[in-house]
């Protein structure tokens, strides 16, 4: 891959990078279409697949995360990528890793306080990949937005020349964020999933009005989430979309994200306010 | 820096790199020289000149470490560098800034035991600067030897596409290992430090005629240490020269390495055995 991108660079290509856990869905393919936008008739796309072992806490799904290498490469074949990169974990981890690169302030609450070490493995892989792959841009999915807040950083940070692209969540008909996840879920419980889109709705139309304080929001989702049997909240927060600091009253602009077990299955949403 | 290092790749041209701190002596020239030969003569040389403050502990002599920018670039034109590159504090650390690159195993004796923090600066530099200068080689002086091994961990686990060269330490006549920190020696120190490279010329004569116990070794340093009057030795370590576990018998082979203060200025050492 790396020496492949080398080739690439004496060549001045753009090449823009999609890095995935693979399980590929239509959400995926519309940051494969906006990669293959950003690179042109002339550039390249990578899509990686990787199942990332560091990024899952011990209790997590690594084990059973859904796989379809076939499936992926065909969505990919159809969506124009020039290179499939799928590395393994001894290529990726030798025996004697012993490197870490962690972002230490916007990944400290939400996903990072629910799922401890789940952003520091991630940003490791990030930069890794993006040795691997030596892109002149990014694309990464908004429905994760404190991720994508974390590797903006992480980029900057390091000096890392590329460009980082988050392209907009992709729904459902109810409104349920598209993910691999969706796949652990059964028919009730699928359609319980979408109280976390309609909670987001709720939030937007009382925000819409006026100002609203914080600890009214979290109630109200709250109650929302507890009316379908199988939904369990893990965390709501209303936040500053670039410091990711919460706020206690929410205003329009605000950021609003929440994660809800639905049965075993955890989902994460988030939108504007 | 990084738009004229993507013009290289462009270019398909070698980049080789020095970081250092600056205070230039001959020990950094002669990693010039290596680079200038690395590089050829369509290629291009790269020397950084940066006092890292996050590699500094709050004890440390960040604040009166010996600066001359001047000097400096004088050393780099005579040792026929192409570009001199200087970023200052506000551009590699903006206020927000919150991302750290680790190593944690290499990295925790020694220099990592003595000077908490210390290695975790430094990797988080050496990464940013490979991404300023997006250098295809870089040399390192093989005075820090664990900064040595700890670096081109770094840039494996990372995937860097950085290919490490370590030039070997450069020393005064009677075996002072050249260091921007002597100039802090007075004249009795000065003779005082010495005895670093005399200790290590006595293990390696002991080792020669057969294996010795570690514990012996770092007796027979202790007294040779102790027998100067400003001298204080900070640590002696005999280990192996891939993982840097201590050895508790010292064959020929085994890596020695030391800090000792002499008055206040702590100086370090070391050799193969």
């Amino acid at each position: 891959m790396q020496r492949l991108a080398r080739q690439w660079q004496r060549g001045g290509k753009k090449v823009v990078f999609v890095p995935t856990m693979g399980f590929l869905h239509r959400g995926h393919a519309s940051l494969m279409a906006r990669a293959r936008k950003l690179a042109g008739r002339k550039g390249r796309v990578v899509v990686s697949v990787y199942v990332n072992p560091t990024q899952f806490g011990p209790n997590e799904d690594f084990a059973k995360y859904p796989r379809d290498v076939k499936g992926d490469q065909r969505l990919c074949r159809a969506a124009g990528v020039d290179v499939f990169f799928a590395p393994d974990d001894t290529e990726m981890y030798p025996a004697d890793f012993s490197t870490a690169v962690q972002e230490e302030n916007l990944s400290r609450g939400m996903e990072g306080a629910a799922r401890p070490g789940h952003f520091r493995g991630m940003t490791t892989v990030v930069a890794k990949l993006f040795n691997a792959v030596l892109p002149t841009a990014a694309v990464f999915g908004a429905k994760d937005f404190q991720q994508a807040a974390v590797i903006r950083r992480m980029t900057r940070d390091l000096n890392f020349p590329v460009k980082i692209v988050v392209a907009p969540t992709q729904r459902e008909a109810d409104g349920l964020a598209l993910s691999s996840r969706n796949k652990y879920l059964s028919t009730a419980q699928r359609e319980q999933a979408a109280v976390l889109r309609r909670a987001i709705g709720r939030a937007q139309k009382a925000v819409a009005r006026r100002p609203v304080a914080a600890a009214q929001l979290r109630r109200q989702t709250a109650l929302l989430i507890a009316a379908q049997p199988e939904a369990r909240l893990d965390y709501v927060e209303f936040f500053d979309p670039e410091t990711l600091e919460p706020v206690k009253t929410v205003t329009h602009g605000a950021q609003m994200a929440l994660a809800v077990f639905v049965g075993k299955t955890r989902l994460i949403d988030n939108e504007a306010l």
